[in-house]
Order: structure tokens, then sequence, then C-alpha cells
């Protein structure tokens, strides 16, 4: 038989027997790991069937690098929002003299980051982020709207010994942007069939409303108003823990607020609709590693019929 | 005829054109790039005609996220060597008081960067640095040595309008380990199916001694010291200008200094060699494009048959 290798008592110990397995692999920082080539074969082959899921929408297909300007995540507001959760790339922008001080200080094991200035670079959280300005500067959304599919490496900086909650992991997404009834349609249609999916590869989930962890006191009345409005769900798969089911999915209804936020309108000025699914790429495949067990080879036949095919 | 879109006379020029022909989308910052499907494509079926290329080879694959453990970094050198390139991600650590501040800032247009702190992640410059601590945490390496297949986003601080010179990069790479027959001998044989395979998607080139590009004036002398050991090679192709044609790919040998920096060793305790071989995924692609015309349907048959099979 081909149980999970341990019964997974807590987030802590599911990860310890990921390293065990040899399917994840330790760096030293909580968070950021290697991935064996079997788990990238295992996210390769899920992207593949997502794909093959949405092949009829014609999505246009937009990659962009983990990093994007930091100056659009202020104007996205994430710095409000999500503070804690942001990161910002800083190097050294010195001369031979500031160098010389900068090795001295590493060579004396002292905190020598201070030598380093902030770039134009900021990492970013979610795959849709780089996409929005993008989509005004290509000047007035047709009628019937637009559809794209994302890929993108993300950070955020929420160290944790739960393999869920990596700070570099990667989000697929699609994008859909048009009135609001094109948007919403297209969430529906993607609550039914990512329900569909993670139900095809044998995995438990339930689909439930949802916030985002919006910082601070003032952070608690958005979450409520994102709820009390219906305009976050997620499907929720137990991975490391049968209590707290980790967030696979995403679904997320943005009204018009990227729309007007960035200038991206309609032909006669009005400000488009917006609405994403995101695949949490990591988190589905540690999802499969923890019902389905270490040993693809032994994985149910309907379920490797879905991934190989 | 599916010649270049435009005569390229500098790279500036090459990367207007990559944007009048949504091959590469515009963020605003130089050398952070968004790319387009096909773009993605064209890096997809590279990859996959290396893949053929090094299947008997056994390699063990390993992915590693953008991001890397900032001690790492320094305890490597890099910060000796190459300080002007490195990214080290900063992150808000602070209370809700802290962050009225920030969000002021942020709104009376301040720099609030200085809000924040080094965080315990830098960003990866090539795929293999965070593997040796791995190999050396795996204890000894047996007779034989070892291969690994690695893919990583790279970040280097050199904001550029080259389009051959972006911030965040894929590398893909394969690292030889053993001894120094051992990983000479990978290293030539790479070279081998290096030149090999881009002259099979037709593309001029050429391999020449190279070195890094170490920093300031004591980085001269490494650089030389470098080039008189034979240490690197790169493949050049011109892609963004004739004069001063782009390394696409590089190969390297490190002699024992990853070995003994990082306690790699064999059983009797003897340090071991390595080499790398490192494909630039971007750099490849734009020479494609470059070479055949911005249709890929209209490339030649048999650059066609390598990357479609």
């Amino acid at each position: 038989m081909n149980a999970p290798a341990k019964a997974v008592q807590s987030p802590e110990a599911f990860l310890d027997s990921l390293f065990d397995e040899s399917i994840l692999i330790k760096t030293g920082v909580d968070g950021l790991y290697g991935r064996a080539g079997v788990f990238e074969e295992v996210i390769d082959r899920f992207e593949d069937a997502v794909t093959k899921m949405a092949v009829g929408d014609k999505a246009t297909r937009i990659h962009f690098p983990p990093g994007m300007p930091r100056k659009n995540l202020e104007k996205a507001g994430y710095l409000k929002s999500f503070p804690q959760l942001a990161g910002c790339v800083h190097s050294f922008m010195g001369d031979n003299a500031d160098h010389a001080k900068l090795v001295g200080m590493i060579e004396k094991g002292e905190d020598w980051t201070e030598m380093q200035d902030a770039t134009e670079v900021a990492l970013t959280p979610a795959a849709c982020y780089p996409l929005y300005p993008t989509v005004a500067a290509a000047g007035p959304v047709p009628d019937g709207g637009k559809l794209f599919d994302l890929k993108s490496y993300c950070f955020r900086h929420e160290p944790s010994k739960d393999p869920g909650r990596m700070q570099l992991f990667r989000m697929r997404e699609f994008v859909r942007i048009g009135t609001a009834d094109d948007v919403i349609a297209f969430r529906a249609t993607w609550l039914e069939r990512g329900e569909q999916l993670i139900k095809s590869l044998g995995l438990p989930c339930v689909i439930d409303l949802a916030n985002d962890p919006f910082f601070g006191r003032p952070g608690r009345m958005l979450a409520a108003n994102q709820r009390e409005q219906g305009l976050k769900f997620e499907l929720l798969i137990p991975v490391a823990s049968d209590d707290n089911p980790t967030a696979c999915l995403s679904f997320n209804y943005h009204q018009n607020h990227f729309g007007t936020l960035w200038g991206m309108q309609f032909a006669d000025g009005e400000a488009v609709h917006s609405a994403c699914v995101g695949f949490g790429l990591e988190r589905t495949a540690l999802a499969l590693f923890r019902h389905h067990g270490t040993k693809v080879e032994a994985w149910p036949d309907d379920v490797r019929r879905v991934l190989w095919g």
C-alpha cells in the first residue's frame, strides 16, 4: 500500500516527512525550499491538466518574472493592505571605498545590509499584479473583454514551518477583464471547474467564503466587507492539518477596483470589472503527496490518468 | 520572407522592435519585462531540446526558487566579488504605528523604503548557488561523483536597455561534481554539445575564453587569473549587436573552490571539484527571434524540426 509515509499530526511534522522523503530540500530558511524532480513533475502535470481544462477559452498567455516595478506595488495599495507580506529588492550601489567597508562588515559578522539601497524592483505578490498596468497601456478594452493565462513566482514574507506557506511559490492564474456580468460568469465557471478538477485528483475539498490577510486594525473592517460582499472564495484541501485546511485555489471578484485604479476602461470610458482564479501550484502538489503518498508510481489509477494521460 | 522585422542597429533598437512586435512587454523598469506566450513557447521548446540532449546522463533534477538564504550568498563570497549585482529582499516588520507612518510616507511621495528591514532571503544570482550547501549536507560524495539538472530564475542588478541583460532571467544548468578529471570531461562534452545544439538552431556562434564581471580594482586581477587558467568559456551569439555578441551559454570549471568552501568531499575527506554549464534561456530565445524573425511559423524547417520535433 502507498499510504502517506507518516501519520501527519502537524504542519511541522508534515514538513519533516517531506524532507525525510527528499520531496522538499531544506535551505536553512523557513518557507524557502528546493523541490525534488518528482515534485516538479507533479506540478508540470497538474499545470497541463489545468491547461487542458481551459483550452477552449483561448486565453492570452503572458509570463511575468518574479519581480515588478516597486512603484506599481505602491500604486496598487499593497503596502497599505499587506505591508507585512511585501518584499522589495535592495542592492549595493557604492564605490570601491564603500565596497571595502562592506566586505569588512561581512568579515566581522556585522549587519551590512544598510549598505544597500532600494532598487526599482519589488517582488510580485500575486501573478496578476503586473497585468493590470499592461492592459491599461494597451488602450481601450474591446466589447467582450479580455482573458489572460498567467504564471509567476510570487513572494510573501511569512516565514513558517507549514510547507503550505512558502515565502516563494508559483501561482497559475486566469484573469478575466470585462463587464460585471462577464467576470462574474467567468468566476462561476471556474468555481465549478476547479472543484471538478480537484475531485478528479482524488482530493477531498470544500469551497468557502474567504478574506485576504489585511494588516492591522483597519484591516479587520476590510476583511469583513470583503466577506459580506462575497468577493473571495477559496477551495480548501486538508494538507498539513485536517482542522485548518489549506487554500489551494482562490476565486476573486475585484469589482471595478483595478479598472478604476489603473485606468482600464472600455471605449466609452467606463472602468472594466475584473476577476481571477489562482492555482497554488506548490500547495496542490503538496495535497497530492499528502493524500496519495510519496511514490507517484503507486498513486490511484484514475488520478494517474488525469495527470499522466 | 521572414527576416527580422527591423534591421537591428543597437541593443535599444532591438528592444524597441520586441516591444513593437509584442514579444516582450514593457513594465517601466529597464531589464524587467513581461514575456508573450510565443516567447515562452520558444523557451519551453528549447529547454526540451536541451533535455533530449542530456537524457542519457541521468542527471538528478532539482528546482530551487528565485531566492536563497542570504547567509549562503555571503558565505559564497558573492558580496565580495559581485556586490553590484546582488539583490536582497527587505520587508516591513513594524507594528500599527509604524504602518501608519509608512502609509503617510507613501501618500506624501516620500522614500519609505528605510521602513523595511533585511529578511533572511537574497535573490539567487545563478542556478547553482543553492546546490552546493545541499550537496554538502547530504554527506560524502560517492566515487563517480554526482550530476544535477537545475533551473532557476536569477536576479542581477544591472538595469539596461539591452534585452540580453535582464534583471530577472531564467537559467537552465547542469552541474557535475567529482574528481578534476570527471568535471573537466563533463565540461568538454558540453562545449561540443552546446555548439552542436546552437548550430542545429541555425544560429551563428563562437566559443571564447571569458571572465566573470568581478567588482572594482581587485576584481581585475581575479578576472585575469580566471582567463589565464581557462576556467570560463562562453558561447557567444550576435543578438542585439554584431560587434558585441551575447553570451548565451557558459561553461565553468570551479576547480575545488566550492568543494572546499562548502565542505563537499569524498569519503576520504578530499574536496570535490565542480563544473557547470549554464543556458541563458531568455538570451537564447532572443537570439532565435533575432535571426529567424518574429513569426515562429515561418522559421526554417530544420530549426522548427529541432524545436517542435
